[in-house]
């Protein structure tokens, strides 16, 4: 497994944008219904969306969009405001793992690697 | 509150470094023990050993070195690895928050703001 950062971006006190919210998103995209999409990444319908709600009533625009019922049962699609989001999202992990790669590599050298993990517990703190 | 960054480095499958380790780690060099450390940032010391524990077997080199009781107690200190693992992710930190200034501040001026969240409910998601 290459090292690889993970990001969460605070907007506000109860703001957040991270991993689960834009796997959540692309979800959406990819089935057109947030119920599809929670199922796609094993969470339930209603945390699903929750935690789109909450991206709806964080920005000043909507993130996804919903239609009511009919024949198929309701969709749910993402707005072009909440394709930018998305764009934006991916774009400051790409910039951040970019400027922060020497430092990363750094890190990965200095780690213990699974075969010198036999000696690991000899050097540990003792209690 | 300004928007921000948090980021975690993932170094493999069980190895990670992020905010609270690096604060705890700080801690330790501010207060020369992992209790005190633990006490200042409100953790039990076993979590905060633990914490430690975690990031001596996760690298070659020990990150806190510890001396034993005597009159004062045990003691505890970054090692000059720990010291360079600190300053490392400080400079992923800064790096990370560089390189996406542009996309972040984007984010922050589509937030919705306290003095639009009277009107949130109303744009919310139905259910």
């Amino acid at each position: 497994m290459p090292p690889r950062l993970t990001l969460r971006v605070d907007l506000g006190p109860k703001q957040s944008i991270g991993p689960g919210k834009m796997r959540l998103l692309d979800a959406v995209a990819d089935t057109g219904s947030i119920s599809s999409a929670g199922r796609k990444l094993g969470m339930s319908y209603r945390r699903a969306w929750m935690l789109i709600d909450d991206l709806n009533s964080s920005f000043r625009r909507k993130v996804v969009s919903t239609t009511l019922g009919g024949k198929e049962g309701g969709g749910a699609k993402l707005t072009p405001f909440g394709e930018e989001l998305v764009k934006r999202y991916r774009a400051i992990e790409e910039n951040a793992a970019k400027a922060t790669k020497t430092h990363v590599a750094f890190l990965a050298r200095a780690m213990r690697t699974d075969s010198e993990a036999g000696t690991a517990k000899r050097t540990r703190l003792s209690r």
